[in-house]
């Protein structure tokens, strides 16, 4: 079959690979149809080793091609989403849909590691399926369904993990693919206000039709125009959703005393240069997740479905065939042409 | 100055009685501006024991006429909302907003009793007016002000403790004023849909326009008509706002298992017929609120202004003079003409 | 196979049945070594019509004897405890450990019913046991474990939802055996007091032994006491576990403003006499639950592992042998010689 | 008057001072009996510019001479414990007892700044007193009181942001007086299991006679000791009460997945290298507080009252007159002699 391989630096291609195989009893084959690029995978994309041979791709839903003897939920035909994370899909952490904390220290994204090939691919091989798929739900469309496989989950555990009060303010910084998800279920959380903070004028103007107050830090320093814009207080949620050292310092020095600041962008540094007297005088507390996936469909798939989440599918900006994937990855990376997010469909 | 009393049962009368005076050093004379008349007052309305005298009300804005020398926050022609219930304005309680759970069981609404009387009337004393006492802030309308004395802290509660979770189904039973109050602040927790069940036409539809999925109990049994809804399953989340024996016992027919059933409606029975074996079968959670009111403001004064709770002004369908206090009991508790809520001017 | 057949009103024997058969591919048969009478199996014992058949039985433990193919945490010859509630063991609740709210309503509890076979017996067969069944864990000893099946788990329910605050106070009404866990659990969340009130001498003693004020109620109302005992303020945590229409009443009777009254006696009236009055003008939240068993394990086993939670094989003050079943109902319905739990041993 | 007066790096005197007066009408001077010296005075004492003149102390106690006013709750004769943090004395957050967060950004520790004459003196002048006072509780000992005026609350915040779960591994990182308060509130929140690293043999051994498991961190580091006494997972819980980087580095360390790292220990920095990555990875929150000090004294006071909270005067390794405080300072910040905290008696 055909899969997307990263290779090195900045080089993907479209290879030949093995069939996928059926991960154990309580796994499944699905034939993926609709398959995304992730923000995440750049840091891969960036950084990979030459000949590293990675199946790329955690974002995908598909057909369940073949089901091992032990599936319950599922069976061939089904039309399924995959969880972009799985655990070793026997723990209690695992059972209750929280991967991410699997007790035997087997969490992983697929796409990530030679063991786990990814889902930019024509199938892709599942694991304790009943765990880690989900039939995708009446009312629920395929786009959304690519969503909730990681970048809505990761947005909702942002904005649930930020502590927002009702009436309260919430400042996004970064409105990219999960900083819209994450401005989105923010709202369900009852704010008065959100303040959107990007130097893009399209993805501001966007933030500003769901309804948040746009700040361009093209113009002013995003910190500084949230102070202002609070009256000096400062916004007592924070989600921070790009990732680099300055976005996290920023939103450290915008929070409001007794605040909460919750990073969803990808910072895998050591050593971050942190503000740790801003934390202590402002009594501050500082989150990261790596989302529980599975864990979060059942809160999600309803606001889905009664249409309280709409529009998430314009996140989507290109949508490509499988055999295109690494222009698609060298469109994603340029951030030219106005991309958001790419989606691939290996199985139209 | 002339007030509303109380002199027995569905007889008020609008008297000349002595004018207010300064409560002690640390509360004001507030000019009563607008008031409103709220279901709990019927309560005492049929009840009321012949010669009772109580002057009524307990939601009233106002400027304020005079202050006591302790005073810190406000002055003399400082426009003011009062809460509706007070404290001792001294224990922690009082002082952190939650006078409703006042240390010293002083716990009190205006218009209630003679100690306290209320602010129907062209003037009210309010004690304690730092902890009591709002000045009418920005972006707030009077009418909105009036609905900050009482019933919307009541509704905003309700929904609080309701434990309404994002992607959740909230059923709220009973669409007079504190239903519709409760009804807009549920949306503030994420539900993915509201079922709103009346018997009156106009709440209905009004609670559809708000995006509640309406229920007309006149049809078929409300409990029975959320059961069919959520798939046999029931509501996690049940507010009862009309406080009859028959609406709790629906309500928590109603809840799902693990739901909550949160008490609005106010019902001062002793020995209600209670379903004790459903709350332990369906582990359920049931509860009912005085509302803190002054502990809300911090969170529904900044939803007000930025407009995510709006419309609730037409929650008053009929405005009156003070003097016409009678027939606005009359015409309230008669339900006809369209009467939602009643809002008198007795200083326009 | 001898099990424990209960025949009709306080007529319980013990028979001939046919051996238990595995329930499906993911379930096990295990062989029971220690079994106890829990104080809901009188609610059957009293109330069963003749001829009912039911063999009872919903706290055990024992040694795998056979495992069904699909089985992947246990195999013959593991020491397993056995939750005494079950679901369809499919679904998102039953997979994270909470059967009591399975999403498929198939929640039941062994030994009620015709359909699911109890453990008071020498074998008994445990659907989906990888959800249901635990290894007994080193550090906990066998009596321990029977009590991990059922009421530990349910007076750790108790306490959990009783809000209890750091240096708040506590009052336990009923120091049973349900009583006695939850009074021991409930100083897991840091009260400053607890009040424990009985009419049993040497329950009082137990409870003034592990640290509680007894309150003897024969001595005037229990409610009236702890009101006393709190300056007529009385507790913001009740935890209620007679499951009688006066105790409840008295619980609600002696909770402070803002408190809870949680409920885990077994009460199975549908129209209790409830003072709706006073849960509305106390702010009061009443509670009741069907523990979700397996979900407490790992919160409770690390407890006995460390001796945090200690001394709980006291409970039982009888042991007896399977066959003994019918004096050891006698017994424990008789309240006589001292009886606050009976262990049954059908395999010692 | 006498006062501890800050006049340069390592250079405190005892001073004639001006007398304290009446801090406006809702304030109090209080003859000060007992005062302590702080780890966070260490940090002014290195510090300090030539010619500071910062009057040092941020925790005392003792009796109202000259009360102002407008003051309700205290009158001249009453004993008193005085909140170390204090803030504007009108918002919201003070009312509520949390000047740490208060809204007019007042907020300031005595003894800090020249505007806070501190109580390391004969008399101290406390504004609001109503508010930043209390009546030493019955029930408390004068030590105690000392310690709820900073240090006990310091550590009870750093328990319950710690978010301990019941059954859960606390680790405390630092045993000095913070950490230790911290140790015995940890207690208050069900862990099964509390570690307790230090490299002091006293502070070690107090910790274990407390419960706690001692951590030798001279033998090796103290993260990898917490791993392998956590079978490598890591405790869901860790308290940082040292400040230093590589102690908070540590605590990051041997966080579990989905843990929490609280932060009482002072570290002023704005670069603290930081492993970002760790917390994305292993999901983790990290906190640090300014303690709300009188919003803790209702859960202190009854814990200390009924004995639960015990032995606390332990801490007080040294008791010095006023006019000693230059010794006691050098004797603190030298950590010989078996010191863990001085108390002084100015007026004994």
């Amino acid at each position: 079959m055909r899969a997307t391989v990263l290779e090195g630096p900045r080089k993907v291609q479209v290879e030949n690979v093995p069939d996928a195989v059926l991960p154990g009893p309580e796994g499944v084959i699905v034939t993926v149809e609709r398959t995304a690029i992730c923000g995440s995978d750049l840091h891969l994309y960036h950084d990979a080793p030459t000949g590293a041979g990675i199946r790329l791709g955690h974002e995908a839903i598909g057909t369940v091609a073949e089901a091992g003897p032990h599936v319950r939920s599922l069976k061939p035909g089904d039309r399924v989403l995959v969880s972009g994370v799985i655990g070793c899909g026997v723990c209690t952490a695992c059972l209750a849909g929280q991967p991410n904390v699997c007790l035997a220290d087997k969490n992983a994204a697929f796409g990530t590691t030679l063991d786990l090939p990814g889902g930019q691919a024509e199938a892709m091989a599942v694991p304790f399926a009943d765990l880690f798929a989900l039939p995708i739900p009446d009312g629920v469309d395929d786009e959304e369904a690519v969503l909730l496989t990681d970048i809505l989950p990761t947005g909702y555990l942002g904005a649930l993990r930020a502590s927002i009060q009702p009436g309260g303010t919430v400042v996004v910084v970064g409105l990219g693919p999960v900083g819209i998800m994450a401005l989105q279920c923010a709202s369900l959380f009852g704010p008065a206000r959100i303040l959107a903070v990007d130097v893009v004028p399209e993805r501001l103007a966007r933030a500003e039709r769901l309804g948040a107050e746009p700040i361009d830090a093209r113009l002013a320093p995003g910190a500084l125009q949230v102070l202002e814009a609070t009256g000096g207080r400062g916004a007592g949620s924070v989600i921070e959703a790009v990732g680099a050292d300055a976005t996290i310092l920023d939103a450290v020095s915008c929070a409001a005393p007794g605040g909460t600041i919750s990073v969803v962008g990808v910072n895998l540094t050591m050593d971050l240069p942190f503000p740790m007297a801003l934390v202590l005088l402002k009594s501050l507390t500082l989150r990261a997740v790596f989302a529980p996936i599975p864990g979060t469909w059942r809160f999600l798939v309803p606001l889905l479905q009664s249409g309280r989440l709409s529009g998430l599918g314009e996140t989507f900006t290109h949508r490509m065939g499988l055999e295109q994937a690494p222009e698609a990855y060298e469109l994603f990376d340029s951030r030219t042409d106005g991309v958001l997010k790419v989606l691939l469909t290996p199985n139209p």
